[in-house]
């Protein structure tokens, strides 16, 4: 359901979902109709609410608007003889890719827990949430490695191993993602282009970068990529989609192998 | 190598790649120093020059303006004893992806044939092409089917069986494809956004396209997805990839089968 249809969201275009123009949902005014057509058919049974309006919002006003309005609508449908015992609150918590400074997840979390909990309190629902982003994004690592240096008229490229296929982020959303060198800290830094090997000028993991400064065949680790990584992966340039190793404390496990040749030709056996 | 690379290409910034600010190539201004370094080396010959100035450019003059300037850097390397032999003009060659009246394919093929031919055809080198888009670009169809209709507050949307995994062009450049309907043109027309079942307003295929009227379950044709298409198709949304069928006049072989679940878990195991 959109809530909010007339307020963009301060977000990429692509991951704001609760206008007009965006196919999702359903708009609250044509809701309870749903709702009546709905409770006719005997095979289904029409017990809750669902809402999502948008992604990566890192303020939390947005959320306790929509649950008011959720909540309203909750006591509008129970007048009516709609029996609700679920409101799905939605994804939406954003993550600060950047972690810029005087930024704390942890306050943020629970400041939302309290904006979204407000309005349905008194409701006595069962409150579902799908905040997947928030949980497995900071959780993923794309480790790579320097290629090659390459300066063009001044500009530098770091080339490293990793590319779009791997990581769609930046070419899909213009997403930031922090990069950290492996082998500690050197101090001098310098601007780059990291850039991957595949023959498109989309294919880049940042574009003028401070990054201390890196040398063929260093590692450097791309952060935040556990969400919206791995599954927009594809085998673009005929390239092998990447191993992934769950680390646990000081355990890591292989999880997935990386794909093979055969792999690629398998389904046109 | 870059010949131009103070004029953007008249491209998606993606798909330009001529410039400064661009991972590819060497400026030309280095390249005679490349070209020394290499002849160093024992186990490689320089044999040839090779350019790429850009995509989907649609206008002849800035290929002749590229192969004017290679014929004047391999004249250049050949008396300083460079043995070339061959000229790689790259590819380039745009496609008209909404066929405007006025626009003939073969007339630009011949034009972009002796553009790229007139400055060169004196030092009898071996012309190598890479006009891969305008070759398998054009023969590509992706066939979907009309999911649902919907309506939000008077916008129409069609949501199809194919989506942004299957398709990326259009969330990834913002891209236009032609879409036909299969059962034959209707003649009342409407407005809509055909959109897939991924949950991400990127997943579109086209917008505020008028179209002939379609209903659920006829099928749609999404033209000329041969280029770039299959070839950066995911398993977004645990979504299988789709089957190819090779057509060639009234035969049709399946050259790749849809793919499984077990193809998803495969690398897992």
């Amino acid at each position: 359901m959109r809530v909010n249809p007339d307020v963009p969201a301060d977000t990429h275009p692509y991951i704001s979902t609760g206008l007009h123009r965006h196919k999702f949902g359903i708009p609250i005014g044509d809701a309870l109709r749903v709702y009546h057509e709905a409770a006719k058919i005997k095979h289904l049974k029409c017990c809750g609410v669902s809402v999502h309006i948008g992604s990566q919002i890192t303020d939390v006003q947005p959320f306790e608007a929509a649950m008011v309005r959720v909540a309203d609508f909750v006591r509008e449908l129970r007048g009516r003889g709609h029996q609700i015992k679920y409101v799905d609150a939605g994804g939406g918590l954003g993550i600060d890719y950047e972690r810029q400074a005087g930024c704390n997840f942890s306050e943020f979390a629970s400041a939302y827990a309290k904006a979204v909990v407000r309005p349905i309190r008194a409701l006595k629902v069962h409150l579902l949430l799908e905040p997947g982003r928030a949980i497995v994004g900071p959780a993923g690592i794309l480790l790579t490695k320097v290629l090659y240096r390459k300066k063009n008229d001044g500009k530098r490229f770091l080339i490293v191993d990793a590319a779009m296929n791997d990581l769609l982020r930046p070419a899909l959303y213009n997403a930031y993602h922090r990069i950290l060198p492996i082998q500690g800290l050197r101090e001098q830094t310098e601007k780059v282009d990291v850039v991957g090997p595949v023959c498109e000028t989309g294919d880049f993991m940042a574009r003028d970068r401070e990054l201390p400064i890196a040398s063929e065949g260093d590692l450097l680790a791309i952060m935040d990529v556990g969400a919206y990584g791995m599954v927009l992966a594809s085998n673009y340039n005929s390239r092998l989609r990447a191993a992934e190793v769950l680390v646990d404390g000081k355990s890591a496990k292989p999880i997935r192998r990386r794909e093979t040749i055969a792999d690629l030709l398998r389904a046109g056996g």
